[in-house]
């Protein structure tokens, strides 16, 4: 366990952030009339009226084909909240820089001064000519689930809420992991998810859809289930289809025999209750930078601990996926990001670990050079 | 005379803009957890918190405060038209380019799918947070005159419709120097504009603002004035302040005894009615690629001449203005580019021509690198 997180100072951060992190670049030179002619006036009129005779020239002739846009109403930045869309620019900001590090992918941050989701949609579908894809980032729960859903529907373009699938992919990826550490079987865990918001929803439907029927979900007042008449939409209809046991109460109920523990809220779980889980446990505990419960609590009584931070071993980091979904839908022109397609990716990202899994390492570095390729590969393949 | 231009193939044009004109790139690698946790979380929490705390720090720790937005609804693209959205990407692209080989600015080109002022004008503002200045470009007239006009009073950041004050600077700087070259008074001019769209208002209304009273401005109807009662709008404006001999007619009658014509319409105008120009005449013929009256026609009457294309001397283009206006106005976080902004920068382009003044050198190349700094500077000072 090494300290390098802590050792950096509030000044560093903020001397690393001065004037942004981002710059835009020309990819020819202009240094000629003849440069200018071409990429200007009267050359660039030759596209343009391509393009106005077929539209799909835009593709191959501009740079939207290649160019994501990291979108954010600032209502769910980070572990900050609701702190508007000025200063959740430095996120978004980030967001491109990993596109490009990790993907080779352009991206513009686009952060939006409404929280109104009628007016977001509205806002996106008209400045998407300017793109080829849409990351929608950091928007808080319920709204996130409705944006997504009317934004995918109006636009022909890939379109994710990674606080949802990115963090969704990497769960998949190191529980698939986790599970042969451990020599358990997918579809017979039972998972215990905290924390109902934009993650945990889908983490949830995620490992629904990937077989595991026995997985509760549970918010701020207890487990989702039959026995709660206070839910409504998004939670209504994942609590139908979850929860098999119709277990009622909160993490002590529901982590008794339980295999797996996935923590994405902020909240802190008692270690008596996780200490009931059953013999071989998981525990995911990604909130950051607290997590539900300390690794070194687990110890005690898990086989395989994973956080969000970098400073412990199996950090499960969105960065793993979606650099590589987004590259890997776009270069296949993909209309939609599909859950094959996010399934594919979760698999490609737990393959790479190879034969150094180990309790200590079943997902790889955020920093490994060959998960953004891997995942895209993985993603045109199941396009 | 070169005939560079004319010997760029079509194939030539495609081929550079294959894949676009422009990449994003990131500031400082990340190559280390260590710069992951500075660039991303956990460290870049600690700027978003900042700027929630204080929105003033938006503008030294993000990249908005030196981005332009290059924005269009795709309505008035070059000679083309209204070719929408799609089709006026590699056009804004081009400007993006030019923003940064000139003047070092970032900046995004946004397109938009719609063409409604109303929507148009909202759009903008929603996104706002994410730039610092507004480029707008190739907008229609009279739609263009509304949407900067709401859109400068709704921002608090500098917005501008290059089509008309880019053009109108251009053309003052060059007349400034024009003068000069037959020994003029620049208030006792008598001045002809044929166009009343966005680049013929704006240059009418610099010359006013300069101190010349004899503008007449031409629309496909005829000289604006008393006489005509179909004026609506931004027309029935500048009708009531120029025009004071209250000339009727066309090209014909207001040419008669003009000292400079501009023409920044795509219609010709006869040689014989600029062949009733006076002594010394100016004539800038603007359009592109068919000048209003060619420079071999003007030869037999005109002492100066200018137009929009390379490929003949004194090229009036909008690239000697905007990158060091908006450079200028972004370095000085001035709040609105004024008209004495807009003054300076002529007369910065002006001066830069110094002892090389001659009937064939009235203003810099396009690719006078120092004329961004220079423009820049100037409206720094002007602010």
């Amino acid at each position: 366990m090494t300290t390098a997180v802590q050792t950096i100072t509030e000044e560093e951060v903020f001397i690393a952030h001065e004037g942004g992190k981002l710059s835009v670049t020309v990819d020819r030179p202009i240094t000629s009339k003849r440069d200018l002619s071409i990429a200007y006036t009267p050359g660039v009129a030759q596209v343009s009226r391509g393009i106005a005779a077929d539209q799909d020239l835009a593709k191959s002739y501009t740079w939207a084909s290649r160019l994501v846009a990291v979108i954010s109403d600032g209502t769910a930045v980070l572990g900050l909240g609701d702190i508007g869309a000025k200063a959740s620019l430095p996120v978004m900001e980030g967001k491109s820089a990993l596109f490009k590090t990790f993907a080779g992918l352009d991206s513009i941050p686009i952060v939006l001064n409404t929280t109104d989701p009628d007016e977001i949609v509205e806002t996106i579908v008209r400045i998407a000519p300017s793109f080829g894809a849409v990351n929608l980032e950091d928007i808080s729960a319920p709204r996130c689930f409705e944006i997504e859903k009317r934004v995918i529907e109006a636009l022909d373009m890939p379109v994710m809420h990674d606080d949802q699938h990115g963090t969704a992919v990497v769960v998949l990826a190191a529980l698939t992991n986790a599970i042969k550490v451990v020599g358990k079987e997918l579809t017979s865990l039972r998972v215990v998810v905290t924390g109902a918001g934009a993650a945990g929803i889908a983490v949830a439907e995620i490992l629904l859809a990937s077989g595991i029927s026995d997985v509760i979900l549970i918010d701020s007042k207890g487990a989702l289930g039959s026995s709660r008449a206070d839910l409504t939409g998004v939670k209504l209809d994942i609590a139908g289809r979850s929860n098999p046991r119709q277990i009622a109460g909160g993490t002590k109920e529901a982590l008794a025999g339980a295999d797996v523990f996935i923590g994405v809220s902020s909240s802190k779980v008692p270690t008596e209750h996780a200490e009931g889980m059953a013999e071989g446990a998981i525990v995911f505990a990604l909130s950051n930078p607290d997590p539900e419960i300390t690794p070194e609590d687990a110890e005690s009584f898990a086989s395989v601990i994973a956080t969000g931070r970098s400073d412990y071993p199996n950090q499960i980091n969105n960065v793993l996926a979606f650099p590589g979904i987004f590259r890997g839908a776009l270069d296949a022109s993909a209309r939609r990001i599909t859950l094959e397609m996010k399934l594919a990716a979760a698999h490609a990202i737990a393959e790479l670990v190879g034969d150094d899994l180990a309790a200590d390492f079943i997902v790889p570095s955020p920093l490994d050079p060959r998960v953004a390729p891997a995942v895209a590969a993985a993603v045109i393949a199941a396009v």
